[in-house]
């Protein structure tokens, strides 16, 4: 690693699609960061990325990225399936990683990206990108505040008309953001998972699912999933001891609303009487900054670089999602029985971390 | 039975708490009926109906009303538990049976009810009363012209703050309302369920339940119940094969919006690949009547008794929803196990409905 | 005046017809306060009276109510035209008046009536009975309280489908709340007016009006009514060099929502440059409570009565809405001019509030 | 002209500040069309220009633009009092001409350049986007298809904070949408305005303003604008004798709700009596197609010099919403009297459109 206040860090972007662009934009324009190269397999892409970026180099082959000495991270943004070898490959050329959500399609390989991280001191972090939205972290903030006290449950609605993947259900798709939130704001993962859903359009591709989630701590949540839906929603109930609330991601401006609701218990009058009473006080929309949760992300990743500070969403934290994604698949092809969620381990984290 | 033509029919009403006025207010309004007697085991609450109503006469003793031979019919409003014996009493005495909603708290009674009912051919309705609000026979109405085509599953929401019940769980008290309205527009009842849920509260009372549905046709649901929401929700959405719809009870005017959305097939360009199309047509809120449900259940009851006809909310619509209520009681109390929903059953229901 | 702490006080309501019996059942709930007797012309309605409330005298004859002297206060809901001569006979027989709003059509009447209580030093009260109103109150508060910072306009809109009066226009019906409100919060009259309206199911009577407001303290305002609307709007927008606010009556929960937004000054860099910056912050909807307005209003009558106080909707407040209303009437009648608000006037009232 | 089938058509860009580069995107990518210069007195601001669309010849003088024979049409999006003698060389030059809302700041100089265009036969059209608008044309056609019935009146509300310009008034900036929308729908200019407004923040600066319209078919129109407002507000209320409808162009998916509603007259019961009922039947947002404004008002232009056509938004378009800005000002700073709008006219005109 440079001396941050010598030399730039440089930076290489593997895979530029649909998502690859976004990336190498806000990568660009980060102080202290030099993008040195975009690898890609397709020549008409790097043509694209070459033309906006002149500075940048650009390769098909992906030797020339990990035998760049100048590279100390490499992002990837490529299809979930190549994860798995693109960044094993650079940790073991020793470069740090950034990789796309969800890390790898099978958790045994998740496994051991955070297991060869670990042994290389490198980062590795994977791009929940919602962790890093305003909306989300001031929930985060508000949780752990104790704003809200003991939280007993989360619904969770993110349904829309489209897009209709080929090869993942809608839980690869859409659950993967509503895990990796929850995990987040409730530092913990979830230890069952019970779904039903169905293949409407395409019998084949579970385009709706409904995903039932039992956590150590009591808390229970539910994410509604679907491809299919009259109205595009993005809502989430969080409620708690002491308040609730409500994260609508569709508000242009009152993204999050703090209820000031709540029940008591009184004495009770008798013995075995228990009596409550509804307490409804104010409500605010906080103001949510606007910061871009791209940018935010590239940073915290340079940030943990730099420092050595553990990034918020570990190889770790893409393991367990994964984990989770997988045990809700088998819940759901099994009609809807209870699935136990493991996530797979070894020693090192036995004690900190599962 | 009296000649419709001739002699009214007279009605008895048991139990006058908190429901009991409400009934007792529109079968006075309805033509053709005479409001005969009520009966409450509180001679408190007598009084003040007598108030009301001079014309009627109060009792406290059931049998004064089972004993009158110009009752046809008895409505009964009181506590759950004491469903079953009021109404096997009063079909024992050759009386039409209206029993509000649940019919019983064991689906094993609601089978004896159905069943003497049917032997005695006697009416039996069960005060589903949702079945016949405005928004929920719109729906239905819709669903049997086939404009949503076929169903692909349903979501429904009916949280709020309060009020905790000290006996029955959420899903007893809420889903019922849920389980009926499916039930009638769907025409079949769920064969599997499977339920998450919490006392947030009071650790034995579960005051949230997420409960997934599976119907033999396909069909999936998910019911999402709560007394703790820091806002009121009633919606519920309908997809189908060619259209979707949005059910929300909680607004003034447009309380049913149908949206022409779908999902079109296009000619596969090369084997084993699928083309979708999405579309989006115009969104149709149809002018909602404004008739009220407890009278057109009233006067479907009363039809009921003159005709002959069955009603709509049956003995046997009662017993498929108790026996559902169970199982997903069951499946909650199970760690959110899936159960299967067994409706008790004897000879006579075989053949035509079960 | 009674004794407060021996006789209770004595009131009679004139006039029981769509609005009289609101009154009468919030003056029969009120401690302290004895209904004596209910009049009006027709003794049908009066037998309503009299089966409802056995304990009052019912009578067609005003004289009656008039004569008797347990009678301390008379409360007025006939139709306008004969609030002045009832109104009139009543302070001259000694009695408080609580007359229902608008308190005359005429601006002339409305000083006569003024005048004479003044002179006979008894209470008259006007029931603009949405000054009572719990959103409206907290607007108030916070005006008063200076959370708004200077008041620079308000906007507000009172739009539906239906109902036409035959006999008064749209302004009439509806302005006269939005007067009501606007000249309580804002401490201060209209001094000028300019309407743009339209009779547009009958032309002889304006169905949409603009109203037009400017205040002598600088603030202005807009009145938007309307008998024909598609949607149904209650909402208004008070605007601060500090913060504003919405306040829509429609909304079931967040009737008042508080935002910390404006404008702020720079320093200007150059001579003639100035800088603005918008600051937008937190958005609060505090709790409002559920006071009925009708029992408020009632109360804060009796209270006047037997403090002294002066009524917050005394006839002084009724008075120059009415005053604004001629003018704001002939502005529309006279392809929109502007009009200045002249409040009908005498000495004793010139040094203290014209 | 050149022919269209031979030779593309000339543009020049004049102007390449904050709304420039849109045209220019636009333009490009307009079939049949090239792009040969653009203009502007900030040689940094032609690089940026140069540097995206290398094809482009750039200058800092109108002179050489107006001299290239293969510039058939010039665009003008400059600051406004610089639109009069830009446009004015342009068509001396004998070119077409665009020019951005408004036409001018001055009736008397829009008067001369709609003149101008007349003499020349050249096409002179005015950049109103909002008339290329979905939303605003679907309305256009119902009320032109009759689906409303006769227009009764129109309220509209453009609200919201910021931006505050330093040299013209809330109702130059906002009120000219409104102005060229409601012209466009009505087919009519308002022949009165009366208009209140207040410079809150910048007292020298109306930032907020009622503006009241009526029309010569009888129509009223009320526009609301303001730079200081706790909400976006952007609403717009059609009122006509057969249907009503809302359009909010700040919905994502419903931007115009039409409602089936209205008032029914009764055959009279008697003399002088009027007998009303109101009908509510279904509310439809239609689909609204997402076609981009700027490119419908680009395709029109040149639609327009190839077939010789007249704009919709042609000079005399823009000339009526300067001269009942010029009016509205007026008004506003006379402390809210009426003023008659005079389009100023000479001859040619007088026939056949004013």
């Amino acid at each position: 690693m440079p001396d941050g206040a010598v030399a730039p860090l440089g930076v290489a972007l593997v895979g530029y699609g649909y998502w690859g662009p976004n990336l190498l934009r806000n990568y660009m324009e980060l102080p202290g960061v030099t993008v040195r190269s975009v690898c890609d397999r397709r020549p008409e892409v790097l043509q694209k990325a070459q033309t906006r970026y002149p500075s940048v180099t650009v390769t098909v082959d992906l030797a020339d990225v990990l035998a760049d000495d100048d590279v100390d991270a490499v992002v990837i943004a490529t299809p979930v399936r190549t994860h798995f070898p693109i960044a094993m490959a650079a940790l073991e050329a020793g470069k740090h990683v950034f990789v796309e959500k969800p890390i790898t399609d099978d958790s045994l390989h998740a496994r051991r990206l955070v297991d060869l991280a670990a042994d290389r001191s490198l980062v590795l972090m994977v791009g929940h990108t919602f962790v890093f939205s305003p909306p989300v972290r001031r929930v985060k903030e508000l949780i752990d505040a104790g704003e809200l006290g003991d939280i007993y449950f989360v619904t969770t609605q993110r349904v829309n008309l489209g897009l209709h993947q080929k090869d993942v259900s809608v839980i690869w798709d859409l659950a993967t953001h509503d895990l990796s939130i929850l995990y987040y704001w409730l530092d913990e993962a979830a230890e069952t998972v019970v779904v039903t859903g169905r293949g409407c359009v395409t019998a084949s591709i579970p385009d709706v699912a409904f995903v039932n989630l039992r956590f150590p701590s009591g808390v229970i949540a539910l994410l509604d999933v679907a491809w299919l839906s009259p109205v595009k929603l993005r809502r989430t109930i969080v409620v708690g001891s002491d308040r609730m609330l409500l994260y609508d991601d569709t508000e242009a401006v009152e993204k999050v609303k703090i209820y000031d609701h709540g029940v008591d218990f009184k004495d009770p009058q008798t013995f075995g009487e228990f009596q409550l009473s509804y307490r409804t006080g104010d409500i605010v929309a906080p103001k949510i900054d606007m910061t871009e949760p791209l940018f935010s992300e590239a940073s915290h990743f340079i940030n943990c670089i730099e420092t050595g500070e553990r990034p918020i969403t570990d190889g770790y934290a893409g393991l367990r999602v994964v984990a989770s994604l997988e045990s809700a698949e088998r819940s759901l092809n099994n009609h809807g029985g209870a699935r136990r969620i493991t996530v797979p381990r070894m020693a090192v984290d036995a004690g900190d971390r599962a």
